[in-house]
């Protein structure tokens, strides 16, 4: 299990993009929004503030609730609205982790116990019930059914999305459509939604409504495919994971599957052993990571990523230059270089 | 496995109060509530219609979304918002049953294979969350922040007391109050939500709405109160359901806490090792059931849950009589008597 692929040449000391612009940009908005969550996941009932507050803690970088209040101010909000709803939008997040980690029978996440390894099961999928409902009750205190239609939108498509990926785990024969399609609907619409919110809350005109949707889903898709990467690449013991759970749990990414599409017919064997079958033998890790790295498809993966990428950066183009806009710009190449 | 309590002397031919009367006067709009949920539960991911068909087609009483359209009917409502919105309560409910057997890992559900015990926990996890949103996309559509806070509030009101049952589960010293706290949140807010609702399409004033949110949580108290009494009474063959789950999942109901309450101190140390400790040897459910004819707790119970019938009826005391009131009244009765 040694083996680790290094991507590109450029480690060590560079400092390339980062998020740290734009949290400090937003530094004060997203103090409140922690207030804000800390406050409304309160209940007589302990176990909801304890379990929520293990999850919420750990951190995570905030990015969906950092993008809702970002995109309030590139749009020149100048209210309070969007701390309210970055913190409905980070509790329907966390709501579809703490369901993810039950699906996916996670031990870990950000490197800590995930909350069902520490409380069960049952705890976790319904404290991830009554955050979900928390995040609608807090949306309808805000009262706009526009910002309503967009979230509760958004949640039925990652419900589905979520299915589908149920549904096509295990299969190294998915295709790159059906990949992309899981990462729209699982990671990508939440992005989309809670970028346009900002605009929403600010009354801005439709077509900046849809150019920060734009922006979301495409910095959603960029985001997800890199996160797909890391699990098999050097940076992941940085994030405090291991590598290659996604192949013990026969998670079927873009590496992977390009690398079924790429291999022998004997390499396909070995897909369809491990994936598939849940057949796994000493350095089966190893030998999938030669493979992606003969078929060249960890490097790949992120060229698709940046495809996504510069779709996002040019989403943004209708806004006028800002130092929101910058920093919303490097977010973007943040998300891709993280790769490496 | 075979001494089972036989309530009350009035068995056989007898015919009491039933909801027979409601469902006729109500039968058409529930013909288009079900024809609803078919229609909005459909999505391109075929493991959701495949999955939520399973569970809704197995039919249950359709008792929440009946009171909406009753308590619609009753205020003289005659558009149909109601239609739209029972299907709402009943997607809630639906996502509610879907959870609660992934967390009391039931096989069964209403005499037929559970959804989780076909197509594994996680699927159910995840269609559950499905429906949650769909739930919300249709409140949304109907465009009333009255109905959605009212079902918003309830949903984070059913997860608390889901949480709550989980952390009082397996504790025979729990209080008739803590399990009273429990069934309110659990069962009752959403009848008491549901009826509301149909004031609310309606427009009628706040007493017609108060009166028929009590209604629901009275007669929610009474349904679920019954409901822990057919765990262990002769009825509950007919209901598909085998007798004694609660008792072997170690759910502390009234007839087990009352049995707790008023037995020895050796008697408590019978449902000390089975409720808390789960162990279990040949007999010990019908020793449970002996315990509890001796006390009287399931007799006792019922005339708990009388109790609550009464205060039911009396809400709709603001309501001039009607068939539909009639009716409901009659409903109230149902609930205690299907007891027999």
């Amino acid at each position: 299990m040694s083996v680790v692929v290094e991507l590109g040449a450029n480690k060590g000391a560079k400092k390339g993009p980062t998020v740290d612009r734009l949290f400090t940009l937003v530094e004060d908005d997203i103090k409140a929004v922690n207030q804000r969550i800390i406050d409304k996941m309160q209940s007589p009932v302990v176990l909801i503030p304890q379990l929520a507050g293990h999850i919420i803690a750990a951190g995570g970088k905030r990015l969906r609730p950092m993008l809702t209040l970002a995109a309030a101010r590139l749009c020149g909000y100048t209210g309070d609205r969007h701390i309210h709803l970055a913190a409905c939008v980070e509790f329907i997040h966390t709501a579809t982790l703490l369901h993810d980690d039950v699906v996916d029978e996670s031990d870990l996440r950000r490197g800590q116990d995930s909350a069902n390894a520490v409380w069960g099961n049952q705890a976790s999928v319904l404290v991830g019930d009554f955050l979900f409902s928390r995040a609608f009750q807090l949306m309808v205190g805000d009262g706009s059914l526009k910002v309503l239609k967009i979230l509760s939108d958004a949640s039925a498509v990652i419900a589905e999305g979520e299915v589908l990926q149920l549904m096509t785990a295990n299969d190294p024969q998915t295709t790159e459509e059906a990949y992309l399609e899981v990462i729209r609907s699982k990671t990508a619409v939440l992005f989309a939604a809670a970028a346009r919110v900002g605009a929403v809350v600010a009354d801005r005109p439709k077509v900046e409504e849809d150019a920060l949707e734009s922006f979301g889903v495409n910095l959603g898709i960029t985001f997800q495919l890199i996160d797909d990467v890391l699990d098999y690449s050097a940076k992941q013991a940085e994030l405090g994971k291991t590598i290659g759970d996604d192949f013990r749990e026969g998670k079927v990414t873009l590496p992977v599957l390009l690398a079924w599409r790429r291999g022998s017919s004997e390499e396909r064997e070995f897909w369809a052993r491990t994936l598939e079958h849940q057949d796994f033998k000493d350095g089966d890790l190893d030998h999938a990571l030669s493979l992606m790295k003969r078929h060249n498809t960890l490097t790949d993966s992120v060229e698709r990523a940046r495809h996504y990428a510069m779709i996002a950066k040019d989403a943004l183009g209708v806004f006028p230059d800002s130092d929101v806009k910058s920093a919303l710009l490097e977010l973007v190449d943040f998300c891709v270089e993280r790769a490496y």
